[in-house]
């Protein structure tokens, strides 16, 4: 899948309470893309943790969003950063913060922290 | 239930240590709501934690209170706001935040949390 | 128990270390009194933090001290603050903090948190 | 509702592999029904162990007929037995186990476990 | 309080389902007494657990049928016996045990397990 | 892929012990294969407890068996048993048991569990 | 101290109960004796489960018991066996079990479980 | 290391009360050997249960004999099996279990579990 | 032994890293001592953190000097302060800071923070 | 292995996303090396956390250059310090932290934590 028709998986819906800086944290331990070199499976637990400003992310479509990564062949650092970018050009959020934990390959795990903070 | 009405529900008592800024944490974990598109029913752990000013919340009268959103269909970023609103009209307090913990959907779980600073 | 009486309970013994500033940490799991208005009784987790000036509390008196409240009709945030008033009264510590959580209520659980600072 | 309406929430397919002794062990963590003298609301944990002879539930339809009891006043020992009857007239399992565990109620917790045993 | 009156306190309701030999637990972690020779308090964490004949023994008056325990001086092994006997005599139960997990003492804690057996 | 070729990616070793009846247990927590009606991905946990009789299961070739159901349409029930038939066809252990544990789906979680037994 | 002079220090009580088969279970995580090689403390926790006939052993004496092995050097099997032994003497236990597990030496840790049956 | 250079370091002690069957318990968690085809290292939390005839296994012996394991190449099934053996040929126990529980590797963890039974 | 003679005991290497402030941090889970006043022994968890300047201190010598307390008769927030203290003196550490949690006595556990700050 | 052989085991890749401050934090539970004193094993949990340059490491060859200190006879926070050298020394990153938890030895616990901030 292209990375743009990926983008237009996520749905938005409008923020009910944008005068407020509340915070959502979505947690989806069911993750899981594929290794491009080994092709073996890679899994992990996302949690997304955003200020909305004028859009939050529906989470039946950001479920759908991210099992479209199911089959796609990408690095653990360069899944956290792309998901994060899309979700920011999409909802252009106050902040946010992906963590993504990966599950161990070799006795060793990793997790990826990326933040985006609004340019104001 | 018009929204007039549930705050009715929230009875409160005077804050017998006034002049402490001391913290009231109150962890109520059988909330339950209803989903507006799905009809099915969605649970979440309240955590409220407030300073109080002049008065404090009275425990079953908040129970209560979280009770008749039982058949209430609203979405998760709006009753937690919803609910804030609601306590800091009736308490007035000097700060207050609310933490909503829902249980997964999809896999997927979200949790809301929401802060009022008393404007000094 | 006159309030008087019961801080009289409380008895101190000398800071061997009066210099440094350093934390007593004491947590008293089985601190149980009466609720004022239905008679039922109220079971809490006592976690008392401080730090001495000339006095510390000495621990078996402390423990006489919270077992008369055993049957004293009392309210959480007014007992949490009552406490912390006497050792405070007793002690005149450096800073000195009580967290008191209480167990469910209709499946609500509250915890008080108040904090004495010295004036300097 | 009436006691055949609910019974008639309940789907069914077809066990794909009745040679074999297996067993299914389902964890529904949502249930709430209403105490009938109080009309307060009980929470609980059921989890329902069966071996299917000839039909498995299915379970969509297991999570509907549950959500029935939302409103509906019944006591901790009669949904517990009235849910394995249930079950068991519309599954005729092998065997069948249902535990319910609900939540405390003035700090005391109850759990009811039923079992089912066909007579051969 | 009298042994006598004391048994008194404990109500019952019929068994709503006599014919299935079904198990009901209750955990009761709030139970205190007094050591009848120090005069310092006891806690313990009561389970009991028990298959009804005719009678199931009411959960409020369960309740305050312990709470009759506050000011009494028993021993441990003593006060575990004496409930089980009571609602043995009450309920006529066709199994009953009763567990008794009470907090260190001196750094020590201990559990007293009894069981009835119905002679049939 | 068919069933045929996909019992083929199983490979074994003589076991080193024939003589003595020791257990050996698999625990894979990475397994994932499709819901064939709403075509969502399912996760499951799967520990297999087996005593061999000539044959081991080679330990990665275990692991690619497993990953040919990523994209599989087949129900909790049927591939449990499945997993179970194609490792008694390839493995003819002396007793084999095999638990899979199902992630939450509208709230309820499955778990299916299937035993072997030769018959002697 | 002597193995006789020890055994004085056990003191007992009447069993209230005698006629009911009852358990009593003390566990004791403070146990430390000395290793009769190095000289370097060793330290386990003790859970000691008994069936009373006439006698109970009383708390306070158990634990100055378990105390007069502070300084005692004392390998891991004997004193495990000697401290049932010498309960076995003083309360002539229906049954008894003693499960002693000391921390880890070497990155090694070690429960030694010993059992007394009454021969009837 | 050959086998029976290996099976030399495991010293024993005379068993201090041999007219008891009771139980001794050792777990050992950092047990480490080398895969005999990747040469990557492998590691097992070991847990051995024994009760002992004549004679008990010196633990610091014990802890040198796991040791020598280190540089070894040798599987999951072999080497649990083969520690068993040198343990039951040098102790000649009772009864005796091993329990090898291997850490993941490619998501998958193994435990091997392997019995003897004296021939009485 | 004499507060000398004790901090005698603590031996130290040299720092291998001197120019980059890393932290130490040392877990002691069985220090015991006595109480002063009853004679009865305490048990505490000891964590020490600190960043060394010149030098280490050697962990077989604090093991032998947290040792050297189980028959001294000290207060725990003497003790607490003495340990470090002692320490200070012999590392001149660049910070050091000192946590011991004390087991319960009379059902209240105690636990004493020290720190000490090098003056630059 | 020489210093400089081993640092050569280290293989990087391109920073996928350079102009985020993003975080990546590996743990590698499986790291042992050998005591310079008594030949023993150490073991140790290692977590990195660090902010990417230009260069991340791989993962496989980080697991390589962690089991060339397999035979290696080097001190706790020698080994900490020269991990963290070798990394920033390939690697340059923003910032890295390496926290060193080794297993007990005599009943104590070491964790060692060393920080690298760039110059900038």
């Amino acid at each position: 899948m292209s990375e743009k028709n990926r983008r237009l998986l996520l749905e938005t819906f409008e923020n009910p309470h944008p005068k407020r800086d509340y915070t959502i944290e979505i947690v989806a331990p069911e993750f899981t893309s594929v290794c491009p070199i080994t092709g073996q499976p890679d899994f992990a637990v996302l949690t997304l943790t955003y200020t909305a400003d004028a859009k939050c992310v529906e989470l039946k479509s950001f479920k759908l969003y991210l099992q479209s990564f199911r089959q796609a062949g990408i690095f653990y650092e360069d899944v956290t950063n792309c998901i994060l970018d899309d979700l920011v050009s999409v909802l252009a959020p106050r902040t946010m913060k992906l963590v993504a934990a990966f599950t161990p390959r070799g006795g060793i795990s990793s997790t990826i922290t990326a933040i985006h903070e609004a340019s104001r």
